[in-house]
């Protein structure tokens, strides 16, 4: 089956700043309860996804397109572009800035620890 | 932290024609029993992946550039682009044929019944 993807726009995505658009690849109920969020997510120009901790699952972030920031769980601040992955363990925090005037296009996967 | 992608060339990708590059995300391990797969893969043009079925797990495509087409569990052909979700069921077989000149590509996740 061929289908396209449902999109939801948030406003301060985990008390980030802006807007983020969700494109739910998979809805919860179809990862067969194995995670939560399959998604291509778009952080709009200035906009962040706030710092959040994961505590029995974890999320990588995969950069499509554009730049910004990834923060880590210790707060350390890295740049990031297209073909970065961005990894926390299971139980850590994380958040992304998008300070540039250009779409930040991810993929976000959130699976079970 | 952040890292790179580990990208690997696979010629006859399943059974299909030319070359299929994957950029893997996680490693089968990182998935924590979850899955085994799940990378950015550029199917080269006049490439495939040949038909396979999932006895035990699902693997939705989705594609982010280029155009192809998909073959579904019941060898229906569909012409796929930008945004489209293929979607198996667990048990389902399918493929995917790029008969263009660019690159088609697609995020590839296996995830388990």
């Amino acid at each position: 089956m061929v289908r396209k993807t449902t999109t939801r726009v948030v406003e301060g995505a985990r008390g980030g700043a802006g807007s983020v658009e969700f494109h739910d690849i998979l809805s919860a109920d179809e990862m067969n309860g194995h995670g939560r969020l399959y998604a291509k997510v778009v952080v709009r120009p200035h906009s962040s996804i706030g710092f959040h901790v994961h505590e029995n699952d974890t999320e990588p972030y995969y950069i499509l397109e554009g730049h910004g920031i990834f923060v880590d769980n210790d707060k350390s601040r890295t740049e990031v572009g297209p073909g970065d992955v961005c990894i926390i363990e299971v139980g850590q925090g994380h958040s992304l800035e998008n300070n540039s005037d250009e779409d930040l296009v991810i993929m976000a996967l959130v699976y079970n620890k």
